[in-house]
């Protein structure tokens, strides 16, 4: 499934960069429950807030895409 | 603003493929009002939506997501 790949790819480019869920929601200014629930695949995230996450984490939508 | 990217990035690969508009829309299955609207940058298109669009194209979300 798209969405639970998705937000697996995101935790791991968050824990990565070594940011808590609350730090990196605050971050890019997004609902933390909102976020644990795109991490978790549940949510069938819009283009927009997908882009923040990339903006978020400094990286391209292409590479926050990589392998997935 | 990344709707008017993405739609761009879209027509293009869509059209590279030779398929008109409305052959792609019902090869995806896909609403063809809204895959115009979406192409034109007006829509904030879903993840499982913008997956549909990829492998449409037989393309990874990587791939569909290059340059942008």
């Amino acid at each position: 499934m798209i969405t639970k790949k998705f937000g697996e790819r995101v935790r791991e480019l968050r824990i990565k960069n070594n940011m808590s869920q609350e730090k990196f929601a605050i971050h890019i200014d997004m609902d933390r429950t909102y976020l644990a629930s795109v991490e978790s695949g549940k949510r069938n995230i819009s283009l927009e807030n997908i882009n923040k996450i990339a903006v978020g984490l400094s990286i391209t939508l292409e590479e926050l895409f990589k392998g997935i």
